[in-house]
């Protein structure tokens, strides 16, 4: 029976890789259903993305896995991944108050139009707990108390881990996540910042963006590290806006570029489109 | 005969002014074209621009003008223009060594798609003569010379002086006005800014781009003020990039838009649509 | 105590207007907030709205509708209307099995983004019934049984006017209305059609943009006509795709911008912004 | 010496397709800089297009094509070029009387952003021969004579054919090519089209956009076949407008778009991105 599989790799980028690793497919009976790649000039890195079928005569995948580990990826010293497309990811949501990019999200799930599994939602205010459980998906309400940031994101992680999380996603989730849970989470934590990076960084994008008169306005997804509004940008997108924008407006006009930029991102994520390179991504749309 | 005039103005915002100027407008025979109008909440201060034909009966421009300053704009403490729709404005541009800007402007300039003068061109460089005189328009090579900023600043005001010059265009001219010239000409100096300000300021922002991974490059037309990248912004343009786009090749990219937002700010400028609001502006489009 | 009205008229275009409207509203302690208005060069029809306060000797709305008609409207032979800002627009909508853009409403009203009353949704299909009726919203089941289309619209029409419509929503509501509903809610009906027109009209326009090879997709939302597609457009906005979308992926691209454009025609039409001007809009933003 | 090539091809996709290219390449010290490819699930054809640069032992290029389509094309039925990216396409343009698309093109090719040579112009109308002369390009003016179509295309494919032409764009060149001219240039002439096809084919089609009032106008860039305004789109683009846009404005508007729409396309066509499927293109952006 067939399977589809994700292959992504990267290594340094010489002559050779992708015959060796479409050779490899071809002898194992894989059938490529669709392939990007990328040699970033600038670090001599390269960055290859494999969605491929298998064959009736395509060995069971630790058997598969483990050839390919041992004729394959150790020559080139390849960072590489096999995932199932038949699995689901499973998607945990923080928010705090702002609800818009949750709704979006949900939505998505109930309308199968976004193939992941929500096994949990966690917020530090308890608004969303009714329209989440209406859903029939577990809320938890875990306060931010006074001090609390160490026992909280405690909480955090065992949520998340206890759901068999993959992806964490912040849809306007207002708190700094310290170094440690960036760590745990680095390359699986999706923020939304509303703002078009690096333009207006910090608080209260919308005010700043309204005292500087500008006339297009942004949203940005990107993977979250310690080091706030800098971390790698897996997406944007702009709007047009004008001087009769109060921030209020600015506002309504950036929440529906940031359900769509985050709803975007978080796609591309799950479909393993989106490989970090440094500060930066590689993204196969 | 019948004139079309547009009408600028700003103050205070209280009840009454759009009465006064739309009353007095029809008590002279004008019929109104185009009006537009905008009370900015953040600071009462208030905008109009209006575009009317005069009739027959309409008084000549010199009683129009004192008359509507006695009984309207005194009243209100009016900062008012009125310009004759005939008469075409004097664009002098200015130029480095990146001619697309330039190209586009003569270009629109050649097919009367923009109306305007350009009674002359000024470059630090002489790059551009050949094609410039071919369209018979004068160009003036002002190389700035190892400390000798002021002296080209003086030659550079006498050119735009002596062509009877409204508007200047920094259409890609690399150098930083000083403050005494910005003064002069506050108000009434276009820059292209090529980056979506208030990212990437400072020099080499296609690089800065570059490093910074973003997903949308921009270009901003601003007024030029002594604080440089910090001019109330006039229009502004975005177009996607990806992961393959080197630095020059976001420089293409930008290029095309660097060209449509100068157009449009410069387009804008002239017909009058665009009112410095302290920082910002206001664009009635 | 003051409060905010929309005035929007349309008559002849004649000097004078802006004076009259304008002179009206100061001489009754009007203030204006925001103002727009059109001359339609091609029909010579003119086009105005004005946000105005009123203020404490400001008479009460009959009599200021009365003094306006007498002394302003009948002269230049106007239609014209005044609403009241603080009463929300009723707006009941209309789903098949495509719920992208009822959940989209729904939730700006839940949010309170989009100030409407939503007192009735209406489906030809129970599949959105529990999603509904969570948020305390009546939902009339009306399938559309054989040869039933006027009896299923009478008890639509009934639905509607007993929950006080003022507006109805097409939010993909995959059947047609009778000449005659269409009449009776002639420029207070908008559809939601998932194409950019008028490119593909008709069915499927997501196969037939597959078909044609397109690289750009759209939706239109219009004024509902018994000319189907024809409807005066109010609002239009499109998406870049290419050669790897299936059929499935451009309707899940057209998805976004559907509920995008259908939620910015409806918020300009119950902020008073569109005006019908033949078969085409006006739309004051 | 290294040297880069460009090679496209298309078969029916069966498994081993790339591992067969990739593993001949890898042989012949080829180093991939870049690949994409894609297998049309609706016709089960596939297309593959890889840029790579030789190696010092690679042999020359006849040795290297011949091999090729020995052990590589003639077993999986491929179509398929090989293209040395040193040698610039030569592209002959063809206008009438609106020039915006000729001059950007022109500039484009003055400043080495579209590396291409243009040994020549062909025009209806002799409006354009100054300023393309005076760039040192040779001007044709062959006159559409009352019946003599025939006779006048027998010119320009004569034109054509002896500057070494390999693509012909029509930069506004307002005339149909016969189906003969059409089939000699299969794949290698590009028009722009005013318009967001397929809305609007035929005549003026930005007068038929202000009758019906569009919101959003076009242009596209399309491959030309005898059935006018049907061939496979190479790319499209959009702008926005509103009820103010008289017809001359939507026209100067689109003037923009076209530009660069028919700029993209034809360096699109040029690196050899563009693979003709069917009636639809496949571009490897």
């Amino acid at each position: 029976m067939s399977s589809t599989y994700i292959l992504t790799l990267s290594c340094k980028d010489v002559r050779g890789i992708v015959a060796a690793v479409t050779g490899f497919l071809a002898e194992h009976y894989g059938f490529i259903i669709e392939s990007a790649q990328f040699g970033d000039a600038s670090t001599g890195q390269f960055f290859l993305r494999i969605e491929f079928s298998s064959g009736e005569m395509t060995p069971p995948e630790d058997i598969f896995k483990k050839r390919f580990h041992d004729e394959v990826a150790q020559r080139f010293a390849m960072q590489w991944q096999l995932h199932d497309k038949a699995r689901k990811p499973r998607v945990v949501i923080m928010v705090s108050r702002h609800g818009h990019c949750l709704n979006d999200l949900l939505h998505r799930h109930l309308t199968k139009t976004l193939p992941v599994e929500i096994p949990a939602i966690i917020s530090n205010h308890p608004d969303f707990k009714e329209v989440v459980e209406w859903q029939r998906i577990p809320f938890y309400h875990l306060p931010m108390e006074q001090g609390g940031k160490q026992a909280q994101e405690a909480k955090v992680w065992d949520v998340f881990t206890r759901h068999g999380g993959d992806t964490l996603v912040l849809a306007r989730y207002m708190q700094i996540l310290s170094p440690e849970l960036c760590a745990k989470l680095d390359g699986r934590a999706i923020n939304i910042h509303h703002s078009f990076l690096p333009s207006f960084k910090g608080a209260k994008p919308y005010t700043q963006a309204f005292d500087r008169g500008v006339k297009i306005i942004g949203a940005t997804a990107h993977y979250v590290t310690p080091d706030l509004d800098e971390g790698p940008i897996i997406e944007q997108e702009v709007a047009r806006v004008d001087h009769t924008f109060k921030p209020d407006d600015l506002e309504a006009a950036g929440r529906d570029i940031e359900c769509a930029v985050l709803a975007r991102a978080l796609k591309y994520h799950i479909e393993r489109r989106v490989l970090v390179n440094g500060c930066k991504t590689v993204v196969f749309k």
